[in-house]
């Protein structure tokens, strides 16, 4: 049985040489240097080309490289009945749900402000922002530790997803209230995975359902957020700006105009980052189960998307 | 029975105002216009001129009208025996420790890099600081809330205070045991009261006894840092910088060297600001305190010093 690494364009070795000290005996396969197709039965994967997966007639599973399998379920000839699990990474979670605070924090508290009144040698205070309800759409392991953080600074907290959720002290909407949950908030946090449901979900709609002054984080996927929508509603003086981890095009074109909107802030995709030692480590564990005809850890629901 | 404001230089409208709200009966006299001096009994102050408060006969009280009482303590001339009370308001308490959270993580996360990068539409990931220890000087009402929010975020955290403190996951340190405490922090929060003891705590030798590379956030007093030592202690490369509310001098300077040192932040005495109805409401409780002969709320200790 063989392991086979199906990452075009991407770095593999540290992947392989992590697994490699945690089985010197794995059978471990780089694409496209794969040998004997029929051998393959535990894919790793990250942007594999379409169609390819349906090639290995005895792939018993197919694992993500990341937390999101976006990526894997867009291709519309993934073959059927194959699980597909992801990697749940705490580390991950954490950074995640601190960036977000440290950017909410920043906002309320003007620090970005203050800094460039330093520039100047100016001394002037200003008052905070009062609005301290922050809306978190995506209500998972990431979307539920954000929501605690917040619990824990006395923030008035409210959460939306697609499945009904319970979380102390948290409003919870179900999917259908989604206009009643962006209409609450003053910050709103998208952490959702990207499904075809929540493709382009941040657009001019959703944008005019939330509260004048709103504020936007995507720490999601960029295919959520219509940047122009965004544009178009910060300009109208509707929103009061947002802050992007995640883009449409990654790393951001140099000729996106989010690049020096005042009320934008840009950061190059590093609100979360996958610890390689647990990437490692789920990996291997879900390549034994395999093996052992045990249930993959962190399986997707396919019909879900996440 | 008065009361008194003797507040030079402040604005005493809205704290009388408030008062008269809350009991239009109340004998009012804001200083200098102060009448009879033998009929006040309750003295609200902050920058009294030094040696005025033993002019009178009958006083019982004195109240600042902050959380801090080192301006009254200050006066070598202060009459003995009167009970001293200081302002605690939970809204302060919690502002602090936004804004300590905030500047501790926009650090960690590198946030005003990421804006000065995206000046220039860079897209460049950095390292996250990984120190994720935070040590609080005072761990009084302030400094415990710290705690405690830094606690809930994963972080290990270490506390110094003058009295024996316990607090659940904080690692507490005793007044002999500081050069210890200072040498495990990547960030070290100063939020003691201003006391004899703690002017100038921040000093070369202390800063010396701080990890290389730790970070310094004062929200305490001006007086208790040494400014030409944290910038002597910055230049020479051993700590990686400063977040800083308080100073000497406030406003600071135009000629401070602190304004454009690219290692130092400036905020303008804003991280926690006391909310005018708190102030009014617990001064005309303590007022009421003194006229039925009851404890004050919040009162001092004269020998402490806090």
């Amino acid at each position: 049985m063989a392991l086979l690494i199906l990452m075009p364009n991407r770095n593999t070795s540290d992947l392989a040489s992590r697994l490699c000290i945690l089985d010197s005996n794995i059978d471990l396969r780089v694409w496209p240097d794969e040998g004997e197709i029929s051998e393959i039965e535990f894919i790793v994967t990250w942007n594999h080309p379409a169609g390819i997966l349906g090639k290995y007639p005895n792939l018993k599973a197919i694992q993500s490289f990341g937390a999101g399998v976006d990526h894997i379920l867009k291709d519309t000839d993934l073959p059927a009945g194959i699980p597909i699990s992801r990697i749940v990474d705490k580390k991950l979670v954490r950074d995640l749900a601190e960036y977000v605070v440290a950017v909410i924090l920043q906002q309320k508290r003007h620090l970005a402000t203050y800094r460039d009144q330093q520039r100047k040698k100016t001394w002037q205070p200003i008052d905070m922002r009062q609005g301290k309800s922050v809306g978190i759409m995506g209500l998972g392991q990431i979307g539920s530790t954000i929501a605690r953080r917040f619990v824990a600074m006395d923030f008035d907290v409210s959460g939306w997803d697609l499945l009904p959720k319970g979380i102390s002290s948290v409003t919870c909407f179900a999917s259908g209230q989604l206009d009643r949950f962006l209409s609450g908030a003053d910050y709103i946090v998208c952490c959702l995975p990207l499904t075809p449901a929540t493709t382009g979900i941040l657009n001019a709609e959703t944008f005019g359902q939330m509260k004048p002054e709103a504020y936007v984080i995507n720490v999601g996927r960029g295919a959520q957020l219509i940047e122009s929508d965004l544009l178009d509603a910060i300009n109208s003086g509707h929103l009061s700006g947002a802050c992007l981890d995640v883009f449409q095009t990654e790393p951001l074109p140099e000729t996106s105009p989010l690049w020096d909107h005042p009320q934008i802030t840009i950061t190059p995709h590093i609100a979360g980052i996958t610890d390689p030692d647990a990437v490692a480590g789920q990996i291997y564990d879900n390549y034994r189960r395999t093996i052992q005809g045990e249930e993959l850890l962190h399986r997707i629901n396919i019909t879900l998307g996440f």
